[in-house]
């Protein structure tokens, strides 16, 4: 498939993902893909990622069930990084962190620490078995 | 800086950026810092890169013109992304891709293809030297 072609692979096979919540804007996660990923992400309409640390494909939601429907696939100029527009599944506002919280960005710069600023929405023990 | 000890840079030392425009949530481009760009950046309150290609530090819009403000700096919850909330000046709307586009994620995958959805909104010659 010669999209999947023109994509240009990092040195590990793999490309960077922002996912991006179609409905708000608000960017919701980052993580990776290899070629099935994008592939699969594209033939589904749903996201696939692929795991670094445990080194294969991820669907999103598979165990939390907070799974991302995919409503746009888009390249950035260099062909290097990947962006998603999602809607987040599962829970009303979205979780799409692992923390519980509806982005994995809830952590601000503030007088030189980091504070949280956004509420953990749903206990991870009760969506991570 | 505690604050800069806590973050995850990977085996480069560097971490991965998304940079979000302010006031639409438009997700502009996606970059790497470094140390010093990081810490740069929080005090400076401008956007500055670091060149994987240059290898160097890269303050955005040192060329083009095209300087990111920065209003808010996010740390995602495996520290090791960074999200970034700016306004992009030099331009109405702000152009943040070196193609002169308002966004580099202007690739949309349709119909099996990458097709371009995001208008130019200044030829780049006029602000590449």
């Amino acid at each position: 498939m010669e999209w999947l072609d023109q994509v240009k692979w990092d040195e590990r096979g793999l490309i960077p993902v922002i996912a991006q919540e179609a409905s708000t804007g608000d960017v919701l996660m980052f993580a990776w893909m290899n070629r099935e990923a994008l592939q699969r992400t594209a033939s589904e309409g749903r996201a696939i990622y692929f795991s670094r640390s445990r080194n294969k494909l991820w669907a999103k939601g598979e165990e939390s069930g907070h799974v991302q429907t995919v409503h746009e696939i888009r390249l950035d100029c260099d062909h290097d990084v990947i962006l998603l527009r999602v809607t987040q599944l599962g829970h009303e506002p979205g979780i799409a962190c692992h923390t519980g919280r509806h982005s994995c960005f809830y952590q601000r710069l503030h007088e030189g620490a980091w504070q949280p600023c956004e509420p953990v929405l749903k206990d991870p023990s009760t969506f991570y078995k």
